[in-house]
Formats: C-alpha cells, structure tokens, sequence
C-alpha cells in the first residue's frame, strides 16, 4: 500500500503531530506492507511530483516540533483548473497524473479550507482521499474543533495577560491583534480566556464609538485600563454596510499595515488617549503544539489511518460531541464555520459584562 | 438575594476564575440586588459559620490566579451524619443551621466526587444548591470535562517533555508518577499527549513482566529510551485479583512512598537496569489555570450564575457534547467516572503501538 | 525610620519583586521602627503628595506579580525646574515640599535613565535617596545588568523561536520588531538566543542593501528562510549621516507606524519577496518576572535595604562583576549605555555567521 | 583540521546549543579546512573508537533541542587508569589510542567535575584539548556560572511557584527536591527566585528541631502554609558529625528513596503535621535551554572555537567577570565550587527572614 502526505495552506500547530498519529499507527499495525512518501510543499509537490520515500525515523520526535517536516505552500482552489504557464495541463491535471504515476493508494492531505476544496476535487476526480482539519481559526465547517486552535489560543491569551500588567501600571488602553479573517474563533476564546474588556471578531462588526463608550465607562468605575482583543479581520459597522466592492477599494486604500492601527487612531480621536498596540502576528501559529493538539491529532492520526484500513475514502476525520467521526468531503469543502453572534460563548462573554464592540 | 460560595476537596487550577465567572455575571446582571459571601475553607466555613461579604474587586484580577482565594479542606462526606465532638449536632445539622441564620439564597459549590455527595445531600435537605465540577483527575460524572484537568494534563505533559531529551541522552528508563488514585484520564491523555512509551493506569492493572517486555522489546527495535507514565494509583494484575481487605493489608506494608518506586525496583529486577522516578506531586495542581480551563470555569460560572437567577437548583453545570448543560445532583453524586479500557483513547494509544502495562 | 518608594517610568518585569526585597528585608531588620509608605504612580504621586502607608501583608504574593502595584507615569526630567500650571513651584519644589511635610527619611526609587536624573537632582537637592535600577532596555550606566532585561530577552526569544517553525514550513522571510529606542542589547541576546540570522540595532545603523544580500546569501545556501531580530530604535546608514533635525523631520513623514513596516517594504522592493511582520510591544515588558529577574531584585532589594541602615544615601545599587555593589547617583545620571559595536557579543555574532545589517 | 567533540558525565540543558556555537564559528571562519567528528556517548566513544563525521547541517535546529545529539554516558575518573576487561589497555590508553589513530588535532569536550578530570588527565597526556563548563549544579571551579544552570533554576522555581497556590489553598507544608548532591546552588537560586521558606543545602547542615520551630513561627505569623526546598544532598547536622565511613554505612541503611522522605517524617513527628513530597528529579536537567543558557552556550562556544584557531589548549572556556576568559585546566580539574555559608546569597536570604534550616 503506498500512501502520500502533504500538509497545505498556512502552517499551524500540531502537523507534524497528526503525521506521526497516521505513520506510526500504519507501521504498526500493517508492518512492511505499507510505504509512505512525503509530498513536499503542499500541492506544489503534488503538482511537481516532488516526494520521498519517508521510514518510521522520519516520524520520531516530532511530536512537540512545531511547522511541517514536509514543507507547506499556498496553491489557490481557483487556479486548480486552469491550464498552467509550462505545459497545457491544469493544476488538477498534474496532481492526477502523479497520483496515477506513482500509483499512490491513498493521499492524506492535512489543511485548512482552500486545501479541503481542493481535496474534495481531487476525491471528485476519484482520488483516494483522507483529510485531517487543520487551522488556528478553527473555521471549518464539520468539526467542534480544528488543531492548531488550543495551540493559538493559549499563545494569544499569554500576549493579553501579559498586558495586563503593563496595563495597570500605567493606565493606558491597549489593543492586541488576534489572527483570524474571517471568523473570529480564536479573538473570542483567547478574549475571554484572557479577560479581555472588549472582544471586536469579523462576525459582529464595531462601531468606535461603542468601543470608546465602554472604554469610558471602564474609566468612570474606576478602572485603570482598557484591553481590546481585536481580530485581524475586524470590520466597522459602515464597512458592514458597503458592497463587496466598495470596501475591497476602500481597504486598498487604507493607510495601515493592519486594521489595529486604524481602531487606535479612530478611538484616539474619540478619547484623547494614546493607544498602544500590539501585532504577535504568525507567533500565533509557531511553535510547539499544545497537550491538547498533540492528543487530538494524535485522535484524528489514527482514526486516519483506520479509514484507510477500512478503504474508507473520501472524508475528513472530524470531532463531533467530543468523539472522532469521518466527515464526507462534500459536507465540509466550502462552507466556513463562523462564530454565531448569538451563541452560548458569545452571550457569556456579554453576561461577563464584556463589550463585544457593538 | 444572598449567594454563599465555598471550593471544597483539594485544590485545582481553575477555582478562581470560576468564582469569577459566577460573580461578575451575577453582579453585571443582577447589581445591588446581590450579596455575595465567601465561606472559608469549603464546608469547614459552612460548619463554622466562618465567612465573609465580598465585593465586586474580591473578584478582579484572579482569572489567572492559582489555588482558591476562599480556601479549601477536605470534608469527609461519611462525617456529615455524624455527632460532633464539641455539640450534640451532626456537620451536616451545623450547615444547615449556618445556611438558616445567614438566609443565603443559594450554595454555590465548586468540588469533585466527595464535594458533590455533599452538596446532593445539602439539596436533599432542601438548601438550594449549584455546583461547578472541578477536579484535575476529570472523574466526576455527568460531565465530558472537568476544569482543572486540562491544566493539569499541560503540567505532566511538560514533564514528561522534558524527560525524553534526558532519557535519549543517557539510554535510561524513566517513570513518571502522574496524580490520579481511581482515574486514569490524566495519566492517558498526558501520557499519549507527551509520547509516553508505556502507560500504567488504574482501570488496567498492570504486569511488571510486560512493562519489562515492552522495554526490551523498545531496545531490540534500537529505540535508546523507554518512558513510563504511571497514575499513582496504579495497582498490579496479583493485587487486582486480591479481596479489598487483603489488597489494603499489602498496601499499608509497602516499604515505598509511592508506587514508582516499587514499579522501578520490579523492572530493576527484571531488566536490570537502573529505573529513575520523577513524583512531580502537587506541582501538577498549582499554578494559573491553562487558557482552555479559564474558558471552560468562565462558561461553567455563567450557567451557574443563570442557574441561580432562574431559580433552578440542585444542579451541577457540565459539558456535554461541547454544550453547557445542567445535570440534576442525584445524577452525579457517588458516581465515578473511570476511563473505559477499551475506549477510544485507550485503542488509539494501543494502536500507536503504545504498552498499556499489560 | 519612614521610608517612601515610588516607581517611575515605564513598567517592567520585577519591579515588585524588588520592592518586595527591599520591604521585607526593612521589616524583618529594623521590625517596627520602620514605616513604608507606597508612593503612587512615580514622581506624580511624590508631586501630587499622593501615597499610603505600606504593611507587611502589602509585600507577600507579589514575588511573581507582573508591573508595579504602586503604578507608575512618566514625569520628563526637563520639566521638573519648570514653574507648573496650577502653581508657583516647580515640580521639584512640590516633591521637597512632600518629602518634607512627611518627614520621610528615605526614598527607594527604581526607574530607568530619566528617573535616575530626577533621582539625583532630589538627591542634589538634600533628599535620602536609594535607587534600584529597572529597565528592559539595559541600558542605564553603571551596572552591567538591570532588572527586567533578562525577562524581556525570554519574551522576544519565545517569539523569534516560534516564528522559527512557520517561517521554515513556509519559506518566507520574518521581522520581529524588539523592543528598545536607544540600545539594541534587547535585540542583540535575544536575536542570538534564539537564532535570529540578521539582527538590526541602534548602535550599527543598516543597509537595505546588505541585508537584501544576507537574505539571498541564505537563500543560496539553501536555507528556506530568514528571521531578522530589528530593534525598534533601528536607523538606516543613510539616516544616520543625516543632522539631528533632519532626521526628527524625516521621521515624522515616515507613513508607517514603526520602523519594522519600512524595512519590509524596502526588502521586498529588493528582494521581491514578502515580508512578515510580528510587534509583541508591550508584552515585552508585561507579565512575571524569570527567576533570574526575581532572584537579582531580591538581591537588589536586600542590598538597598541594607544602604538604608547603614544610612548610606545617594547610591544606585549595582551588579558589577557579578557582585552587588553601591555606585554614587552622580556617576549613574544622565548617562546611557549602548552596545559597543565591536564589542565581545557583536563579535560573537560575526562569528558564527550572522549578519548584523551592514 | 580535524575536531573531535564529545559531552560527558550527566546530560543538562544547552550541549546541543553549545556544539552549536563552536561548530558554526568553526565552519564560519575556517570553512572547508575544518572536519568534525562527533563522538559518541562521551568518553565511551573515544575509548571504543566510535564517531562518525558531522557535517553543517547535523549542528541546525538544534540550539533549542534539549539533552545532547551525540549522547553521553558516565565514565569514572577512578577507572581512567585500570587495565579494562576486555585488553591490556587502560581506559587513557584506548582514548589516547583513538586520538592518535584519528589524528584528532582538538577534542572538544563539555562537562562537568568528572569530565573535567579526564580532560586534564587527556591534555597532560599530550592532546589539545578545549572544555565548556556543563552542570545544572554550578559547581565547576574557575567560572561563576556553569550552563545549564539558569534553565534548571527555572524549572524548580516554576515547581516551587505552582506549589505555592496548592500550599496556601490548603494551609500545608510541601517539600520541593531540588537537584544537587554537594553544592546547593541551584537550591539556594531556585528557592530565592520562588519565594521558599525554608532552604536546605548540603553546605549548611540541618536540623529537624530548626526548620519545625521556622514553620511554627510562619503559623504564629499567620501564614498558612510553609515551602521547603531541600537538595537532593541535603544532610542533618548529626550527619555532619559522622566520620565519611559512618556516614555512608548510615545512608545505606536509610530506608527513604531520597532525602525529602526523610526529611517529612522528622517534621512529622515534630510538627504533627503532613508533609507533602515533591520529586522534580531529572525533570530539572531536560528540555529546552533557556534563553539565557543559549547565549552563554554560543558564547563559551564561539570561545572555545577562538581558542582552536589560535592553537591554545589545555584550556576550559569561562565566565568571570561578566567577561568569557579562558582557564587553564589544571585551575579546574579536581576542585568543586561550593555554597559559602556565610557568602552574599546566604546572607541575603537571611535578611529576608528566610530558614536556612539551620
């Protein structure tokens, strides 16, 4: 049985991780009859047909190493089925003719949203097809909880506790910038993990004058500090108004490297104070998983490895009510799980008295 | 309406950001019209009528904060009935007397098994009661999680990280002594989590004669190191077929302080080898809870505090399939929750290859 | 014995640990002959006759405690001669005015440069002084380390480790921007404890040019990424040949909100690549101190004390050769120490292969 | 040139980093002229004649890997000069035979007090040799710090800080072991940096009645709960007293896995109270090197390279003075750097009202 790997997309915590769950799980219960190979750089190395033979070495003490032994890349789902600048097959067509080249039985293929619809195409065009559900934004639809989600969670609440204190110290407002574009998962649970004051996630957008509303109100009972929790995909109220259009032009024409800039400047404005900020950036996402990710992947690694025992293709392994369970890829490719504004973790974080900047 | 609070049993990660939880809802929902009071040391305070009024700052500023800022001791539940030394009252008769006078509205109560058979019998005897589940070892049932054991799993996990780079720069056997007297989940999930080799849990009686074997089976296959994650209440497959009575008899004689000491001088004997014990003890429950337990208190606190506010006692709040859901007290006390040996978990742990001791 | 303390400036890690030292070292010395009264929020509380008196139990549980619970502000040297708004004294004269009219015999100050200039002005105008010296920045003449230096250096080497892992699984190029306007030490330990490969400080003003060719040197020696350490004080060779004013003038007109944007922009105009930017800011200086920090501030703290009894004013206390030692305010004041470029840890740097931007 | 490396004696924190800093500093200036050779299991491998050649890449990604690449293992001074088992060579003669064999122009050895012995023994026997100063337990002679010393503080510190909320929680008294037979200096650092009570260290004797009457004063002080950190090598004073021979024979007989047990039962049957036993153990000396390790470890490694080039052996790289100097081995070898009891740190501890258990 020859198996490939590649892990695709923006790397997280926890890929290697899951890896060692699929290898060490297949070597140890098919033995000799299994090969695997490591697809290099994603789909990049699918497309270049650019592996190599791994052996059960490969996948020890990796558990706690953070990024991807097998490199990882970008490659947009829409450019899949274009025809490609050195040859006059597609994306899709080059993925295919190394699937059927190498004779690869099986592809595991670890990512995020844009890597499950091309997973999906490939499992439509009858590749044999695993998937595991990675991404810091747990945004995926199918699955409670993506890996790489607890690992970004507990970096981004250390950031925002340690700003406490500087917060105190001298009464200052603060904003941290959390990773997220389009749903604010991790900005709402490292929020409140981290007793932020105000949480502003894609999913509600702010009004700077709400947020400067509870800044003040913050002040007046005595309060000495402001922290704001603020996902890189924020979006004002006015911006919620606009076409598609209209605001992919007006952020073009923004003059910040990143949107916390602009709440700082707009709520500066609206307070009279300084307003410090803080950008940890891909920091989130490096590193060593955390227990949590290293179990849960080391779960979706084997339950992996058993729907290709069972020559069950065609699913991403997912959790579900706290147990692991195969997902069709037709049910997760495309669709984006988003934090619903009125959903327990939301409504508890108001119930706190927490501004959600709106 | 007046809210007494006591934490109870021994201490976890967690405690105080879950008073947190229950009083800044309570306070931010419910204002002026809300005293609450703080009993000391858990049901010693409620017997004593020894406590005090907080205010809304008590709770400011502990979210990260380990042990419990009301104190804690341990109660036992088969002292409740009985007469006590210094009056003709029962503990029991003393509580209720406490909760009579005071007038308090409602018990919130953060404890494990023998906490939560207390609370029941309170509530039986009509005191109006809420619990949050708390307990490193996660065996309270009617709850997926409990808090304090993700912290805790994190701590053991860290250990056992650490071991590993000594154990392959020496080629030497380790044990690692994990907390846990009836429940093996913290010993499972920190063992699997951190790439433990063999792991000896309560629910599988062990034989030395197989953790041997699978050490040596470790070294044929060139592996320098073997690491073990043993629960301290780890019990032989001899003492698992013993009556209770012969099996306390042999425990009282047990020339060792723990039980890794005993393992070790067993492998020694059979293997040879020099076996090193790490007991890292109460440092697994100190300390700022994780940020998934400052969530995990943070939601229980707010059901506990709606709850309350809806009048719906004698419940404790549990996670069930990644919802907060309320689980009548009869439901949950006396009930423990000890790790299936043939779940999930342990099959995943199984199929990595992993020796479960027996 | 009346003693005030006052932290001043910006916050840092072990401020209260120091304050911790010093107090319990009077306490348990002098017993209750001594009274310490916390000064609030720097030299403003000193000005504004704003402080409380201090009791043992105001010391304890504060060992770990990040930022400083006296508070702390900015108050600029250059103003303290200037008659203030709301009277006809100065700022100085309000703080003799304070220190008078309290009788205090002693004032335990801990801040960085400015406060180390206002200290000594006090100190020139009759005032008991004692100083402990603070800042992340390390920069302050007369000792070879201070307090906060080495917890920051572990904050941004946590960082640059982490961004290690994606930038690898990636294959990009990294900027983490470090705290420290003046002096690059910050940058410098961490950039090399964590192996950073390009580390841009103030002391060595940089050359687009040369790191563009550092970056493409990596690349040509098939490293798949490069990680660059840039103090946020770093100037271009170009900046630095400019005057004083020029410079203030050109930074004003610089469109972007720190000086790691601009570096990106300018690497990627050279190398067509993209750039990623992280900012940790102020989480730098938040958060507990590392043991190394807690224990040199509990030695700083008992050696001031003991200044105290032995009436010994006007000193700064010191680790120099490894040794705590007293030095005079008057060497201490108005001084700044910086990274010498052709010093042993620049060398250091060299040699193993680093660049350092020029 | 060829450069053979090995480490020796008890694995700690910041071999690999070290490697490191010599390898790259090496390869950086000398380039291809400059082979290495790492040797395996320390001293083990040069008698055995067992290495293989390194090459640039074998020393990337391993500046924050704990333990060692090349292994290390325990090898006796005493038997340095015995005929071995299994030829009419002594130990020396095999390793002086492998040097000679392999035209070693350096070896390259970090290690501790044992290791240094072997390595004076080496070098008067006419190979060049350079040392790093290796040990947890900042007992080597000729450098105030050792590496591998701050990581461990670090760690029993954070153990100690975590007990502190279990202790308060529940108004008991822990005992933490730190590691450290003969020299108490990680106990002594930790145990400032952690805030113990209590400090047990092999230089200063203790006794039972002393350290029960400082916990009693912490209860009639209105502490709830008394920390101890005790050294592995901890010993009463009646053990002091002893001839070496009596002592010994009175070890053997002790009927206690490590001291701490012992220590508990005294205070027990003085205090009437339970003492709770902590046992970090080896948990001290893995995982990663603190940033601060890591800049010591390139520096001592950028050193020794230096050293190598300028043809200057005999000689252990060291810190005095904040500055790296090299010290000549016979300075070094045989000689163990002790606690002064009466020395700054001691004397610092006792202002702070600390026990020192004497």
């Amino acid at each position: 049985m020859k198996i490939g790997m590649l892990t695709s997309g923006g790397d997280c915590q926890g890929l290697n991780s899951a890896l060692r769950g699929v290898a060490k799980t297949l070597y140890n219960e098919l033995g000799s009859t299994v090969t695997i190979y490591g697809i290099r750089d994603g789909y990049r190395g699918l497309i270049e047909a650019d592996y190599r033979q791994m052996n059960p070495q490969d996948f020890s003490d990796i558990l706690t190493l953070g990024g991807t032994i097998l490199g990882t890349s970008r490659q947009p789902f829409k450019e899949m089925r274009k025809i490609t600048e050195d040859s006059e097959e597609t994306k899709l067509e080059k993925m295919l003719r190394t699937v059927d080249h190498e004779g690869f039985d099986c592809l595991v293929i670890l990512g995020g949203n844009g890597t499950h619809k091309t997973a999906h195409l490939l499992s439509q065009h009858g590749v044999n097809v695993v998937t595991l559900p990675k991404t810091i934004d747990n945004d995926l639809w199918g699955t409670e909880t993506t890996f790489g989600f607890q690992s970004a969670i507990n970096i981004a609440s250390t950031v925002i506790d340690s700003i406490h204190s500087t917060a105190f110290s001298h009464s200052r407002v603060f904003i941290v910038e959390v990773m997220g574009h389009k749903a604010g998962w991790l900005t709402l649970y490292a929020g409140i993990a981290s007793g932020a004051d105000i949480i502003v996630i894609p999913e509600i957008p702010y009004s700077a004058e709400k947020i400067a509303q509870a800044i003040e109100k913050r002040e007046r009972n005595g309060k000495r500090f402001s922290i704001l929790a603020v996902a890189e995909g924020a979006i004002s109220q006015e911006e919620a108004a606009m076409s598609k259009k209209a605001f992919k032009a007006a952020r073009e024409q923004m003059p910040y490297p990143s949107i916390s800039y602009r709440i700082a400047d707009e709520l500066k404005a609206l307070t009279g104070q300084e307003i410090r900020v803080t950008i940890p950036g891909h920091y989130q996402r490096g590193g060593a998983p955390c227990p949590a990710d290293r179990l849960l992947t080391t779960r979706f690694g084997v339950a992996a490895a058993q729907l290709i025992r069972q020559k069950k293709f065609g699913y991403m392994v997912a959790l579900q009510s706290n147990h692991i369970v195969p997902v069709p890829l037709s049910e997760v490719a495309g669709k984006l799980k988003t934090v619903p504004p009125d959903g327990e973790i939301v409504r508890a974080a108001r119930a706190l008295g927490l501004s959600m900047g709106d």
